[in-house]
């Protein structure tokens, strides 16, 4: 086999695939990539992690999602790469590499979707499937500047994608063009197109835009202005005390509800194999699961009744024909090899999970769109709509953006 | 360590273990067990198959349930039997033994969480935790008399719960009190305690009727006779047709909808396994699986599109303050051995599956209760909610049946 990077300079394949399409559908001609913790039938599935794929024998069937794209016209053209254990918004990997940011080419491109998100923006194929628990279609979407959805908890099968958070853990889409999220979306929701209720109200996660870098904010202020001229409506401010009626900073949203639930279903699944198995690696896992194995589990029903209550919150505000809207990410891409002290990872995971926590903990939809451009980098602004309405989000987004629809 | 079998005349147990609690809380004082896909830390799971034991490690951590149930008061005194790769409703497992059905000894208990009923129809412990793909709690709760309740899909926990039918499996409970079953659940579901809609509507889901044998819709109907009494509320009897809008019958929800998800997910779980480890199996899962793996995968996009037509019609009928009931089963236990010809397994897992698939087809929570009798033998009423209307549906029993409430 030849090495795929001397054919991708993006660095975002693992392996090149060829898969025909099984048959005519919606998503005829469009090619994609799949992330390397989604089956494809007869190649190991390497979960980012060499010992991982050594240890594994390769799927006999493909994941149901990757089935799915295939009956409905789409054809496979590659296998990219995952952070280690997708157990990373970073999108840097030290066995597979570091996937070229296509448009901020000295920065990382996030991750853990990375290959997802750089494969598209490289323009490698026209849209890629991941996975998103904490953030991981939503971060590297925004940083490479492409469009990237995570879709309602539990909406999609996780048939044959590689256990991870069940409770937590999302397939979604990342492409170049908003129809063609559409129309993947669409495909992978067995959505039945029953037209959607229409837009009536627009809130902005205040707290999301104060925890923004000021250029981030600005520039998602003049773009919510212009969804506003757009639209009609107002927009209209709502922090995450108001939401869940307590004095509470959205940052509560990640530590003390979904980073303890997610250690905690981590260390059922991949913790209990890293146990047995001892596998290599790499030293910001190393870094990231000693504080996974540290965790207490006595945690488990503080942790999980403040989800259900902010779950309850969140569910009681996004009623029907709601969008509520802030920047995705807080930040543009960090340069490489940025994040080695304590101090810019904890600053860079800190903020960026206040933010991806909110639709985590809410099981929410949320469109990453690439509207915003900071120093010449891309980001981010995101639209989340209540848990189950992921067709009204696609048609209101297309709405607020004036977008093209399929 | 002495064979559990010689200490426990039930068969139900694969292993005595003794976990205290680790902390006060609502199930103070009760004891429950584990069905064998569900991780205990230490221990090896067995999946219900020796060769799936013997080549995997013994987790290390508690699945999340078990860390819940334990944090609220309760302590683990075992594991139970499971039917093999869980894959089975009649509680046979060629290498564990079949569970002892207390209340009709020479006859099936029913499956894959046999020894989860067993357990508690013969007193080993107050509770049981199970899943719950196809009818997986709710039958052998029918056939061996006990409470079993399967939530809605998706709201408790999976992690440290084997991988099996990602959107189909829900962990749940089998109970010998109704009183337990609340408490339970509700310390399973985070459940927040705000005070459920009132009833309002009791349909009768009529072809699940028809498909029972006639003295076990006899019972039913007497049954639900004394709930429209005590209620003061008709009792409202409805076809599938009549749900979905289209001449077809229940069985359609089993045969073109939920067996096909059900068969394409365990390809990508427990198949893409056995095909790369050949264990020993069993002669009834050896058949039961030549189907799974004749299943061609073309068939995604219309099973998918099946599914979600007919979740969304029963979402659409299952509206705030509406119970449904069926017979849990249409037959009691059969005789132990009886399951040998193409015939009777077809009659059993035909019937029952079609009415079994309704709630999986719809994600509803549904519980069956231990309240008919026919020829001395145990079978299960059961009552079913809208999806994620599980603290309604328990108080709905509540006042249906007369109950105590914990």
């Amino acid at each position: 086999m030849p090495d795929p990077h001397t054919l991708d300079p993006s660095g975002a394949l693992v392996e090149r695939v060829s898969l025909e399409p099984l048959a005519a559908g919606p998503l005829d001609g469009l090619s994609f990539t799949v992330k390397d913790n989604i089956d494809i039938a007869g190649r190991k599935t390497s979960y980012g992690n060499p010992t991982w794929r050594d240890r594994h024998h390769a799927p006999r069937y493909n994941a149901l999602c990757v089935d799915q794209l295939l009956a409905a016209g789409a054809h496979c053209v590659g296998k990219v790469v995952a952070d280690e254990f997708t157990y990373s918004l970073d999108g840097e990997n030290p066995f597979f590499g570091t996937p070229r940011n296509a448009k901020a080419p000295d920065r990382i491109p996030g991750g853990s979707s990375s290959g997802s998100a750089s494969s598209v923006a490289n323009g490698l194929c026209d849209f890629s499937i991941g996975t998103d628990s904490g953030g991981s279609i939503r971060v590297p979407a925004s940083l490479c500047g492409v469009w990237g959805m995570r879709p309602s908890l539990h909406r999609i099968s996780e048939a044959g994608v590689l256990p991870f958070m069940p409770s937590v853990s999302t397939v979604g889409a990342v492409t170049a063009r908003f129809e063609h999220l559409t129309s993947v979306i669409r495909v992978l929701l067995r959505s039945n197109m029953r037209p959607p209720v229409p837009l009536q109200r627009i809130l902005v996660l205040s707290d999301a835009m104060d925890i923004a870098d000021a250029p981030v904010r600005i520039a998602a202020e003049a773009a919510l202005n212009q969804v506003s001229s757009r639209t009609g409506l107002d927009l209209q401010p709502i922090s995450f005390a108001q939401i869940v009626g307590q004095d509470l900073p959205l940052s509560d949203c990640n530590e003390n509800a979904l980073r303890v639930l997610q250690s905690l279903e981590f260390q059922n699944t991949v913790g209990n194999w890293i146990e047995s198995n001892a596998p290599e690696i790499g030293m910001s896992f190393s870094m990231a699961y000693e504080n996974v194995r540290q965790l207490d589990r006595n945690q488990v029903i503080q942790c999980l009744d403040t989800c259900e209550r902010y779950f309850e919150a969140i569910q009681a505000l996004m009623t029907s024909g709601t969008v509520i809207c802030f920047p995705t990410t807080p930040t543009i891409a960090p340069l490489k090899n940025s994040l080695k002290s304590m101090e810019t990872v904890g600053d860079f995971y800190g903020r960026t999970m206040s933010i991806t926590a909110f639709s985590g903990v809410g099981r929410l939809p949320e469109i990453s769109a690439p509207l915003l451009t900071v120093e010449t980098c891309p980001v981010g602004l995101s639209f989340a709509a209540g848990h189950y309405q992921d067709e009204f989000l696609l048609s209101a987004v297309q709405e607020m953006l004036g977008q093209q629809a399929p």
